[in-house]
């Protein structure tokens, strides 16, 4: 049973892709990384300037792997084949020996990843896929002027990766398409999911939907509408227990019998008065629009019907529901 | 086990605090509310102009409980309990005969509301609670000039109630204190999380919530950042799978070993550049509002370190995950 879950559902093999990793920067989004790549099988080598950075790491996985053995996350043997391929190494370029793809997570500045992306393309074997963890910066400004500009990509995790699959994956103006396509398929077969961005905006998709959350939570408290235990309370008991099974779209299509172009058609209106209540700059709702979007979230649904998708999705959330009721939590 | 399973997570016994309800309005939301009560051991009687939708709500009951029975989540004696004790009438008054509770879920429009609950304080009996679905007015503005206003109140659910638990309840001006503590109490004994908020405005918590997001997902979309695809999976396997569990706030209070206090002290300025790209009038982050917000956040996650709650959202996160590699979808 307990192998079972873990070769199910956490485990996977990347080897076939990418045998040997290095993982530079071993914060909190660093040493998550090195659970990810060293349970998807690869040779994982890990490299910090600061010495007791990778002490913690190193001490932060050996606690995760038993939390995850005790949890029948893992098999006992799994875990120690995951601690067997992770080594450290004081010397960047000795973590870089070998490597297949470099995932960075060092310090979020501008000049720091710069100059760190140099080092990286500067002693990575020349067929290295050279990824970043940041959430801020554009790989066309953060490789600008390297040689081997084509082999660098965004990668930026969801915290903590090994936990929540979601990793925006984002070229640079140079990065080969086929570093893309290599990068997305590494990071799916490690058991992640990786969504290719189109574009550069700051602060990429997860991280403005969560600010504009956010912003409007902290509005609703600061004015006095609700508290603090109130607003999370619904977050947590719903719209999150939605969210967690579709996004917006697709949750906007089991709106209405006819689907998004319906639910956005019926009510646009109000949907725009309530847009135009949080920002007078909000969408038009126009019939456009409403056929982009609904043409594109029905591609989606493939040939599911509306209540093939709220027979599922009710399911799913009073799944979730006995789940949070068993393990009421900390 | 079947038994076990509804009897466990899904029927409770509400009959202590409220015996009969009357269910005014049988479309999807009135519907589902109709499960909700008499699934809570209430005798539920249902009103609706239209006898179409009333037949149509029969419908939908009965397949709904079909399905429950075959998903385990009721026992079969439970299902023909909860049908037992739901009665339909073509008559307003015959409906509302002997009610404790009043559930309004009508049309979505002022005047039609407002005319409803003048009928329903005209001819419901004089101790019953008058409740509306509505998610857009204000009980203020409904029961203006009724003589029953102070058993009046908003008691606004996430679609569908019988799923989602979270309901938003908001008194008007008038409303008696002690009609919402019952209000309160009766909806968490039905299974249902009332939350009540402070003050009213336009779309309340739940939707203001939803639309600051959905806003920005129709952004980012529009402005070829990433396809709907991308940003359903970005909310569905990152965003959301931490709201199912925790809301923005105790979400922001993991995000450092200092909590809240530590997080928005330390990255105060950075989300306040993301913000104000998206509202330029963002909160300023300023020390007294990270300050309350950090208080409140506290208070609500009790003695749980941050590290207990990790520990704990993780475990539930990977139960999810699981939940859904398993059910993979329609």
């Amino acid at each position: 049973m307990r192998r079972e879950r873990g070769r199910d559902r956490t485990v996977t093999d990347a080897r076939q892709t990418i045998g040997r990793v290095a993982v530079i920067g071993t914060g909190v989004i660093g040493r998550s990384w090195v659970e990810v790549f060293a349970r998807a099988g690869c040779e994982t080598r890990i490299h910090d300037r600061d010495q007791a950075q990778i002490d913690r790491a190193l001490a932060w996985l050996d606690e995760d792997l038993d939390l995850s053995v005790a949890g029948g996350w893992l098999g006992a043997g799994e875990a120690d084949g995951i601690r067997s391929r992770v080594s450290t190494h004081s010397e960047l370029e000795d973590a870089l020996a070998g490597a297949d793809y470099v995932q960075e997570s060092g310090p979020e500045r501008l000049d720091a990843k710069r100059e760190l992306f140099r080092a990286l393309d500067g002693s990575a074997p020349s067929a290295a896929i050279l990824a970043s963890s940041t959430s801020t910066f554009d790989m066309t400004v953060i490789a600008d002027g390297l040689a081997g500009a084509s082999r660098c990509i965004v990668a930026h995790p969801t915290n903590p990766p090994h936990v929540i699959p979601a990793v925006e994956v984002l070229p640079g103006a140079s990065t080969d398409p086929a570093v893309v396509s290599r990068t997305m398929n590494f990071l799916r077969q490690a058991g992640q999911v990786p969504v290719l961005l189109r574009k550069y905006t700051f602060g990429f998709v997860l991280n403005r939907l969560q600010a504009a959350l956010v912003r409007e939570a902290i509005d609703l408290v600061e004015s006095g509408v609700a508290d603090v235990e109130a607003v999370d309370t619904i977050v947590r008991e719903g719209l999150g227990l939605r969210w967690a099974i579709m996004g917006p779209f697709v949750t906007g299509h089991t709106n209405a019998d006819g689907g998004l172009r319906e639910y956005y058609g019926r009510y646009g209106s109000s949907y725009r008065a309530l847009i135009q209540a949080l920002d007078p700059a909000a969408p038009a709702f126009d019939g456009e629009m409403i056929d982009r979007l609904s043409t594109a979230t029905e591609g989606l649904v493939g040939g599911a019907t509306v209540a093939d998708l709220l027979r599922w999705r009710d399911d799913m959330i009073r799944r979730i529901r006995a789940l949070k009721s068993q393990h009421p939590g900390a």
